[in-house]
């Protein structure tokens, strides 16, 4: 059994996970009682060990990092949200508290990539880039079999790429993005008798239910975020040349409706050679993808 | 010895190069008389055949092309200047041809990226991009010394990336387009006093000349080339995560007009992380790089 660890800015997810993908048991910790409390590293440690005490089958603990890491995978060098973080020799802390243990790090969407690749399904494709588009947009690439981390180790920060709007992919389409588009577009004369100026709270699945009702809103705004996702990922394509595309985190629920656009911009910008033979579907492992992706870490080691 | 081929759209040079990488003899053919005559394929059998039997001391043959290649690197799948390549198996027909000599292919801009590697000032950076910023825009990465071709052989096709400007950046900086935008700015009121107004031909030599000299039109040119050219490389280097960036290509020549902006525009986007450490210089072989690159292919073969 594999302990794998999706650290968030929010909470921290510890998941008990069988070589065969299942999750079968999982807790939820907040980041701020961690960083409040003990210090991140320090609850990380405790925490790490009352579960190893609590299920001593753990042979391997892997951890996902919101954030940029060294080369060598031994420490976090770049994770605004958790700052005390940075540079902290992680993985040998940990290796000497519990020299028992297999202990492997890596990037969040990273490992959303691994959790597709091992039991995803999808398994096994050999070439795909995974976009997961949440509140920030990030991307994993599994390259004839291996994870693509580029030169310096954090390639594929997607999210950060320019668009046509002279701003990043992230700041547009990012879930809180998204919805201040909406709302600035609800603001306008054309759209007064929209659907959506009865909701209280917006959120992605809420706007993607205008959408399958109808509301020209609603369709418009998912025809914007499909344009900028499909121009970024013509550039992405370009970049990587790959042609099995998985979309997901939050707003991938909206998929049919930000399609279409994402698909024009694609056959738009790519000749033949690119879109022949390209898939683009949904990612299949939905919110555990990071958590399964860190366990399959582990499953590289042992 | 090895024969380097590069193949133009205009012209295809033959050039008899050392393990050293220094050009002892080179031959320029026309690549219309090729295709007009004995037909592309049956020309370069021929020519190579005369090379041969005049160089005998050479040993493999490396030929880097503007197109697209195969995954196996077998055969050209996509170069619409010489539409009758198209998927001949070409390393198969020269093998047979001349069994005793060694062939690889290699895409043009990929091939400028070996030369730098292999013959380049700046030797054996074992991880750079190389930016070729001609008529055409392409790239060639190193990473930790191997040639990055993306998961299906024809990664790097930065040229084809969108900009902001909702354009491609080889539509908006390939040479021409860079004259066109020249031509329009000439046209405006502000312009009308610019020295360039006096010159019969514009070519981005003519236009440095003119930023030497402190016309504030060419001034300006190179500035919104920096600019577009920097935005393309801070998604590029998001993606790949390499900061040794080469720039070469036509347009390298206005490196000292271009650069302020293309280095504020690195700045303005990138983290500490990216531009702490980063090198952007000019690559140093100039013409010659993809036909020594070319060369370079044999040299890991044999």
């Amino acid at each position: 059994m594999i302990l794998g660890i999706d650290v968030g800015g929010t909470s921290v997810k510890f998941g008990l996970v069988t070589p065969e993908g299942e999750i079968k048991h999982s807790t939820r910790f907040m980041t701020a009682d961690w960083v409040n409390g003990l210090g991140f590293v320090e609850s990380m440690k405790k925490e790490i060990g009352e579960y190893l005490k609590k299920y001593p089958i753990v042979k391997g603990v892997g951890i996902g990092w919101p954030g940029l890491l060294s080369l060598d995978r031994t420490k976090v060098v770049f994770l605004p949200n958790i700052p005390s973080i940075k540079n902290v020799p992680i993985v040998e802390i940990l290796r000497s508290e519990f020299p028992q243990i297999h202990f492997k790090i890596e990037n969040d969407a990273k490992c959303a990539a691994l959790g597709e690749y091992y039991f995803g399904s999808n398994k096994r494709m050999s070439t795909f880039l995974l976009l997961a588009l949440g509140t920030g947009v990030g991307a994993g690439v599994i390259m004839n079999g291996k994870l693509f981390i580029g030169g310096r180790g954090n390639g594929t920060e997607v999210g950060h790429m320019l668009t046509t709007t002279g701003d990043t992919l992230e700041n547009r389409v990012g879930i809180n993005h998204m919805i201040d588009y909406t709302k600035s577009q609800m603001a306008l004369a054309t759209y007064a008798t929209s659907s959506l100026h009865g909701e209280k709270v917006l959120s992605p699945k809420v706007i993607a239910d205008h959408a399958s009702k109808g509301d020209a809103l609603a369709i418009a705004v998912w025809g914007h975020i499909g344009t900028l996702i499909g121009e970024s990922l013509v550039s992405m394509v370009r970049v990587l040349d790959i042609n099995n595309i998985l979309l997901g985190g939050g707003i991938s629920g909206a998929f049919d409706y930000f399609m279409p656009n994402l698909k024009k911009e694609m056959m738009k910008y790519l000749p033949p050679y690119y879109t022949d033979e390209m898939y683009i579907g949904k990612a299949t492992l939905e919110n555990d993808a990071g958590l399964l992706g860190a366990a399959g870490l582990i499953m590289e080691a042992i």
